[in-house]
Parts: C-alpha cells; structure tokens; sequence
C-alpha cells in the first residue's frame, strides 16, 4: 500500500499501514470458560467469556441463544486516574462500546445451533494505548472461541455455533495520513477516527466512523477502509495462532 | 439511481431510494433559543437548543465553546410501552444515540468563533417509526440554527459560528435490497443498518453501519453510501426550506 | 362572579375569573390507546394512556383494575434548561405530581368493570407556562377515556370503567386578588396557589391549596374554590368537544 | 359540634371529633438545636431540626434564610417492613411528605429576620399508626421553635424569626362519617383523606384533600375544616404545652 | 483488673474498665416482632427484629432459615448533620456496619431449627455518642430473642433456634490507656478501636481492632480482649433483665 | 511451628503454616505511579497507585497528605460470573473491603511528611482464589511504595512518607484445625475467617476475625495470630524482594 497523503511521521517509527505488535495470551484466568489477556501496543484487555445455561426472560422460548458484552477500563488504565464506574456511575463511552462489542460478537453466532444459552463477555481494560474498543473485539473473539470449544467439549453444544472470525482495528486521520492502527498520542490528534470490525471474508461487520473534528470525503473513506482490511487480515492470523 | 438488488415491495409502496415526506417546524416551542419539531413519516422529534453562558468546567479557560446533546423516548413513543428513564434508569441506546447526536453538531462548529458558550441540544422523541436517531440530527440542526441566529441577533456571537449544515439519514438492507431511510417495519428485518450524517458538500461527518445479521461487501457498502448522499441532499433542502 | 379584593391587572388582560385558551387535540400520536396534546395557554402538555393487559403483581388476585401516571418535564419546557431527570436523577416535584395525577384518575375509574387490566398515563410537558399538573389531569382524562372507547372497541372491556370526567384547574391569591388559571409569570407571586380536581357534578376529588407565602382563610377559600368550580365547569366542555 | 352523618363507632372508641392522645417530649436527643418526639395514639415521631450556617447555594446573596425538611419512615414503622429508602431507593411517598412538611414550616417564617442561615427539619417516624404527616408538621415546629431560641440565646439571629404556630391535622369520612385524626384502621378505609396545617389564628397553610375512593362536597368540605380547625386549636395547646 | 498503662482520665470520670450506663427498653414500638430500644451512656439505637415467612430466593430449597441485618443512622444522630442516606446514597460505613450486626447474629442461630423463615434486624441510630455498632449488636440479640419467643408462642418455630447470648462491645487505646466503652470523644482519639463480640461462654464472635493511627502489640491485644470479656459479661446481664 | 489440632488434610498438600506461591510482579502497567500484580496461589490482584496533587476538600488545610482505596472484582474473577458492580449497584462485600485495605495502608503513612497530596489505590481482582482482601493489602503496599519513590523522584516529597511495611495474611480454622493462607475451597468451608495486617516489626494494623460459624476461643485466637505472624513475614520478604 502506498501513502501518498502526507509526511507524517509517528511517534513510534511504524509505518501508516502497520499495526503495532499484537499478543494473545490464550487461558489467561482459569475460571472463565474463555479468557484472554490481549496486547495491541500498550494497551492490554482482559476479555472474558462465561457460559450460562439459559437466556435472558426476554430471549426466552425461541430456541435461540445470546451473547452480550460489557467494557469497562479499571481506574488508573489510563494516564490520569477516572472515576471508578462503580462508584460514580456508568460512563457512557464504556455503554457505548460495550453495545458495539456485542454487536460485532453476535455477528459471528449461529444462534439456533447454540440453543438457549448465553455468553457474557466482559472486557476489562487494563491499560489503554488507543484502540481498547477493537482490540476488545479482537480479544473477545478469542475469548468466545474457547468457550465455543469447551461447549462443544462438555456436552453444552451439539455442534459449533461460531460462524466466522471477527476482529476490529481503528484507522484515521492524522495530519492528513491515513494511519492504521492508532496509539493514544495519534488518536488524540486525529481529525476522523474509524472502528472496523470485519469477518474472516473481509466483510464488514461494524463501521464506526467520526470527522467530528473535520469531515471525511469518499477517497478518504476507501483508503482508511482498506487500511482497515489489512490491519484485520494481520489480525486473524494472531488470533488462529493464538488458538492453535 | 438504480434498484438492481431484489424485489423487495416497501411496506408504504416506496420506491428504494425515495424518503418518506419530511416536515420540520421551526419555533414549534417558544421557551428554547431554538425549537424544532420533526416529522419524518411516522417519527416526530422534538429538538430544543439551549443556549448557557459560560461551558462547562472541563472545558473552560480555552475560549471555546461548547455544543453537546440528549436523546430520549417518552416511554409510550414506541409499539408498547417502555420505562421511563428517569425511574428505571438511564438506557443505553439512548446514551449511544446521544453521543452520536452530539458528535454530529459538534463537526459543524467553529468553537472560537461561538466562544465560552455552549448550546444543549435535547431530543425528544414523540413518536417513534424508525430514523429517530438521524431524525434527531437532522431536526437538531436546525435547532441549532436557530439558536446561533438567536446569538447573533442578541450580541451573544459577534460572528456565525455554524461552518456548514449537518443531516442524518438511514440506509439499510432489506431482504436483499438496499433502500434508503428505513421506517421501523423496515428497521426490525434489515440485515445492515446504517446512518449516516453529511455535511452539506457531502462529505461524511459520521457513518454507523452494523451487520448484525449479516455482514455487508465493499459493493453493498458503496451503493447505501449513494442512497445516504441522495437522501442527506434532499433533507438539507428541507432544513433550508424550514428556517426560510 | 364578582371581583372585589384587589385591583390586580392581569398580565395577558384576563378576567379573574377567565381561562386561558384550551385546546384538546385527540389522537395526538398514534401508538398509544390514548394520546392528547392540551394547551392551557402557553402551557402545553403530550398525556398518552398505554393499556396493558394485567395489572402490577401487588394489586393481582382481586379482579381489580389499575390506573397509574408518571408526569415529567422535557428539559427546556421552561424558561431556563433544567437538567433532565433521567440524567441527574428523578425530582421530587414531578414525584409529587405524578402521584396528584394518578390520583385525580383513579377516583374515576370502577375497577371491577375493568378487570385485572392497568391504564399507564404518561404527562410529558412540552411547554410550561403555568397550570402543568391540572393541564395533565385535564388532558390525561381525555387519553384514558380514548383508551376506555379502544378497551370497548377491541373486546378488553365488558362495559364503560370510566365513572364519570374529572378535570383540573389551578386557582390562587395573587396580590390580594383571587384568580383563575394562573400562568407562570402569576404563579410565581401567588401568595396562595391551589390546584382543584372536580367530577362532571362539581364534587372534589383533589384540593392541594398551600399558602406557604400568607395564609388563606375561610372565606378566600370559599372565593377560590368557587372559580375553580367555574373553572372545571368549562374545562369539561372542552373535554367533550375534543372527544366529540 | 354535632355529628349527624352516620353511626360509624370508631376502632378505638373515640368521638368523631376526638382527637387521640398527643404527647410532645422536648429536647428528646442531644446533639440536634431542637429535638422532639410527638405521639399521636400509636404514632410516634421523631422530628430534629439542625442549624447551620448559610443556606444552599441558590439560595445565597439576598440575605434571607431557609427552612427545609426531609421525612422518612423507619423500614419497622408499619405493620409490615418496608424496604430501606436507602437501599431501595428514595420513595415517592416519602418525597412528597418532604415537601409537605418543608412547606407548612416555611410559612411559619420570616426570612429576612432569619438572615443566611438555614435548618434543616428530619421527621423520622418510628411507629406509624396513621397522620404520621400531620404529626410530623406539628412536632417539627416545636423543634423548629427549640431551634430557634437555642440561635436567639447563641446570638445566631437578632430577633425571632417564627411569625406564628404551625400544627397540622388529618381530617377524613369513614363510612359516611367525617372523623378527626384517623388512626390506621380508620385511614386505610376512608374514602376522603385531608390533611390541614393551621396557623395559631386557625388560617390555612396547607390543604390536602383527596377522595380518590369517592369525591366529596362542599358541605363535606366545610364539615371536615371545621375539625381539623378543632383538633388543631387542641394540638397547638400541646405545642405550647411542650415549650414551657 | 488493674490499670497499668497511663493516667489518661475519663472525661466522665469513668474507671477504665466500666462501662456506660446501659439501658435496655424491650418491647419499645409494637408493629415488629422484636422491638428494643438501647441506651448506652449517650448512644440510643432502636433495634427492631421483623419476622419473615420465607427466604431469599438464592437462600430456598435447603431448609435453612436466614438472618440478616441493616445498621443506619438518622441524618442528625451525630454533632452536626449528615445527609440522608437514602437521598445521598448509601454509606459505605453503614454498609460495613450492617454485615458486622448480620455475622454477629447469625453465629447465634441454628437455622436448621429455624426452618426456611427469616428475620430482619433494623438498627436505626437515633443518637449517637460511639459504640453504636456494638450497641447494636448487644440491643439487636434482645429484640432477636423476643422475635424468637414470638415465633414460638405463634407456632412459627417448632424449637428454639437462638443457641447462645451475644453482645459487643468496643475496646480502644486512647492516650496509652487501654479502657472499656469508649464514648465519642474518646474513640475520637483512639489510636486503637476495637470492637468485640462474645458469646455467653466467652468465646469471640467478632473481633474488628484497627490501628490505623498506631499498631498495637500482643500484650496491648491481650488486655483489650481481657477488658472486652468483662464489658460483654455485664452486657449481658442487662440483655437477661431486660428480657426477665 | 506444631500443627496439634486435626488430622485436615489441605487439597493442595500444603502444611498448615505454609503460604501459597506468592508472586509481586512490580510496574506491571505503566501508567500509574505505583503499579504491582500480586499472585498468591490462584488469586491475581491488579495494585495501582495513582499520585494526585491536593487532597479532597474535607481534607485540606491542614497539611496533611491523604491515601485511600478502592477494591473491587472483574465480573469473572470467581467460579460464576458477578454482576458487573457499575452496572448493578455497588457491592458491600467491596465497600467494606476497600475501607479495610485503605485503614491499612493509612497506618503505615506519615501524613505530614506527604504534605497535601493523596494516592489513590485500586485493587481490582482478575481472578479470586480466596485471601484477594490482604493480598490487596499486600501488593498494595508496594504499589505505594512504588508510588512513593516516584513522589521523592519526581520532587513531590521532601522525605520518605512510608513509615513502614504493611502486608496482610488470611488465616482460619477447617475442621477444627488452624491454617494460614486459605484458599476458595478452604475459606468456604472454614468455620474461624480472620484477616491479619501486621507491620514489618509484626505489630497489628487489622485484625478482623469472624466465628460466623462457630465462636473461637482465646487460645485458638492466639494460634491463629501466631501463623498470620509467621505468613506475614514471609510476605514482608517478598515485598521487599519485588522492590529490589
């Protein structure tokens, strides 16, 4: 991919279409039925999976089953301490992603094949660099993954319920770069700022995107989207080697 | 434009790319800087702009202003009713939307021309029918309009400080079919949902596009984003017409 | 009626004893079984009745009926925002309010004819300009009356539950004058403010008078009482010419 | 006076216009500047009243005081526990008691001689055997009265600032009959409900009727003053009683 | 026992190993099962015991019946006032305090005997000069006792389920001296606090000791425990009289 | 030391005055000034320590520093997932904890040395094996003490403001027998609970110890005191083997 757009240089050294370097601790807690410690850069995510036998009142009686998601950063993830959730009360930001998360989960779920059972994945983040909202995605994935397999290894699931990958990574604007990958430092400058959530065909899942600080046109659109597309490419090569 | 895709028959015979009628009446209150009722088929939103001296502590000191935003249903805006927020406790589609809403104005905001002053936009959803969060935008826009036309009038702002205008509309796939601004019968069976707010060259200030049923192609993707332009285009003729 | 206490001029050029325009508007939305925008003067007020078959577990087992309200303001009703109630929490005005509301309809309902089925009144002001509570009983009567006509309409009801019209109206001391219908810039230096809820025979069904200012005595009680009665007399034809 | 509307024997053998025995215990607790428990047959309060210096920020600059008052039950009061406010959730019940009573002391007030200092009222009802908002008024002005002299002996105000008694009284018609201070028994099966607060030269501060379970008239009305009117004439007696 | 440690003098002129006055009222409202009010020197605690058919839900199908508790205190218990728990949201001191009375009590019940039935204990401060969470203990165990006898003169509980007395009591340093019963301006400058709950044969139920301002040795322990074993002796001699 | 009292056979083999592996894995995020994963056999606590300028408002104007803390869990740190506390109310359990961990990191401080500054600490559990309270306090020490070093460092402190060591150790009594460290499966199951936070010349900080399940004497008292001394030393080694 060529970078045609500006000279900005990040702070980091990468190049605009690289990602920073992903880890996947697989079983990372033992007491989840899926549990993964994930690393984008500098920002680290807990993401958790836990299986219940049933669904929710409202899901009830269709035969169907459900996966939800919760976001939340500890106290001091971040470079001055916020307000614990708990006790201040729920943050919006954090009601927001969790929403996208399980979104882009539920995508990749065949709910007639899990039956009346639910997963509640839970991201916790415990440090953030920029990018917590699809790196979650990312983890969690993983994290559904695991717990999709110990269904199927202990009897909960007749047959595999997860269609297909998904991961997320975040494109933008810096400068007038199309950059792929953002750190905190790039985010907090950047003038569009995308979330993508694509499967393992390279559809589309989620697309997120903001010009609050200045409108982006239709080029611009397509290159942070093919951005995207390799970013999430890398991606799922991290999580299958993950889960190998 | 060209509906290629399937034969979907639009529950109200219209054609893909056609909007439903759109009616936007300005000083509907009389209390608010500005004030705003709009009907877009069967959703009806009240936007009010109000405007405060000073911003809020977080942001003071800078000599910017500040424009940010609520969304809210009174319970029985919808099919059946649902709690009031008030007594059951902020939910989080409407803390999701109202960010989005916020997002939205903001883009079109030159903050050092409007100065240490902040509009609060609140919408109101009276009926729901679909589109209410692109409905919101779209209203509230032009209540914002109002509102820096107040500002001006009154010595507030010693210069516009509205950069460009600002709509939202719902593109989606239905049975196949792309079609543009989705009553709530359309909403409940798309597999992709978009909205999509634009400024008035067409540049994109937000896209929210979800595949929860299915993910979307590049293709599918660039011909909603048309459906999106054609009908953002026809509603800034609207909130022209409306503040005429 | 005779004015003798004062030589208060009413701001809009009233009477003592005259009401504000009203106007009922029926089937104001179309979801709920009864939807009804009033205007008391500037006073404005959106009252839905959301049928629900089934009444709240306390009240089940005795073949009774229910009837509720829950009243609000939308932020910017009144001259300057306030802050909304979901966000910073339920406030004890509209508490109170809600409670006057439900009240004021439950004393004409008969909820043997109903049956284990609830009537949720919702009074959301759009505009406030004095009068809010007794607009919404005023207007919240006419929705439930319009969801009674749905229940016999749609086989929910056997007969008629609805005992007879009640109505609202404010009265108050203001500089020594007793009047009718005070609007916001009245109410504000009432010396005695009180709100009246009569049955279609004059009887009382609510009297909440409050001379936290001065102290009334018998006789200026007398004097308001009587305009109210005055006052309901008329609000009841508008009720039925709405319902006509 | 003359009761004539029917043979109703009360519970507890009283006359029609009866009150129950009222015991008001001064300076009860220590630590409060007026402390009082008022019992009203099996209805016991404990109503506080703190000083403090200043009055709520929207309050401040114009040189005058405040008076507010919180009322709450304990979880045991009544016959059967009530979920903790504090666990549950404040309730409406409660919150509009609150008012009430802050209303009837506040026009007990002159604010000007009270200067920017402010007391805060808490009627705590450990038993409750009906009228526990009337007794509430009626004890928190004795420990509004405690209050005051204990800031005129600590030279907190330059001159009294209580303009007259408060006390208050519940009213009701019970099988027909208008009753004086309806005990629970009594309360719970009445179809008109009234609390009246008085001043010392019998003028009305506060009139809450309601028949919800039958609208009542006007010579009913007056029927039921001229009870409360009796019962507090005899409550201020014990006010008084209670100071020397 | 003897005093070795310093010359600290109580400001009531107390020994270092004695007590309050304790006072403890049985039977003081009469809606709950248990009812207690406890007087210890200056700290007055209503302790009520609510009898319940039936568990919690995550407590039902093992036979076992269930204690628990709920400690607060009246906004103005304290030297100045403190905000309403139920307005200001709950305490996390209350909190605290209310499992501290639940564990304590439990300890001393047999819930085989008792069957799936439960009691409530309230713990309302009405004023409070320290130690009010070991009163509540020592008062909480009277009015638990009385809720048993309830239960067994109404054939609610087949045998008696109370297997033994419990009562608290607090213990600190203050000045060096190790004393008994500390009241407020001693436990305000405590470097120690302790609070102890015994049984009838002397054995710990609870032990809470805090150094926060200064760690305390094994010997300081060991005299502190010595004092606390004699306080609760005579506690609970008060708790037999007042159940005589 | 000589194990007397059982033939209890802990399941994972250990004596029963032997820790758990413990882990201190020090600056483990990067963000805050203080920042330690502990690992005590199954249990994995996050310690940050986050340095704030000024002190809260009730605090300030003495010139003392201040330093609390916040504990909390993930909502599958345990065997089945808790509710999320942000989204379902704030826990008792965690209130209770938190004010433990910050008595006992408040003990070990200088507050006049640390001059009006604060550290906030937040324990956030990932994974809960029992013993998460002192291991809490235990890595959160040294997160302090990171935190402090950063504070010298960086010129925010004349001098040293830690005036000692402070860990925590749980210990219990199973089958009669007493154990130091107890894990999940021992904890539920132990009828003697104590937690014990000592000082590094092994004074007590905390002691809170609960015979919920049945009472313990003086004897078995000092045999359990006797193990915590013994665990926290070792404890102590590791704290300062982390900081090496």
């Amino acid at each position: 991919m060529d970078s045609i757009k500006s000279d900005f240089q990040r702070p980091d050294g990468r190049e605009f279409d690289e990602l920073r370097p992903c880890r996947i601790y697989p079983h990372w807690t033992d007491n989840p039925e899926g549990s993964v410690l994930i690393e984008c850069g500098g920002t680290k995510v807990l993401c958790t999976a836990s299986w219940e036998d049933g669904v929710p009142s409202w899901r009830s009686g269709r035969g169907l089953g459900w996966v939800t998601a919760e976001y939340a950063m500890i106290p001091r993830a971040t470079g001055s301490r916020n307000a614990r959730e708990s006790v201040a009360g729920r943050n919006s930001r954090s009601t927001e992603i969790s929403r996208l998360v399980g979104r882009a989960l539920r995508a990749a779920v065949d709910f007639e094949a899990m039956g009346e059972q639910a997963v509640y994945i839970d991201c916790d983040v415990l440090q953030a660099d920029g990018g917590t909202r699809t790196a979650s995605v990312t983890g969690a994935w993983v994290a559904l993954r695991e717990a999709a397999d110990w269904a199927l290894r202990n009897g909960k699931a007749a047959r595999d319920f997860i269609k297909f990958q998904v991961s997320g990574v975040s494109v933008g604007i810096v400068e007038g770069a199309e950059i792929l990958d953002l750190a905190y430092m790039e985010d907090s400058k950047a003038s569009t700022d995308m979330n993508v959530v694509q499967t393992e065909s390279g559809e589309f899942v989620e697309i997120q995107g903001t010009g609050e600080r200045a409108p982006f046109s239709s080029s611009q659109l397509s290159f942070l989207l093919d951005l995207a597309s390799k970013g999430n490419e890398e991606l799922r090569i991290k999580q299958r080697e993950a889960l190998a």
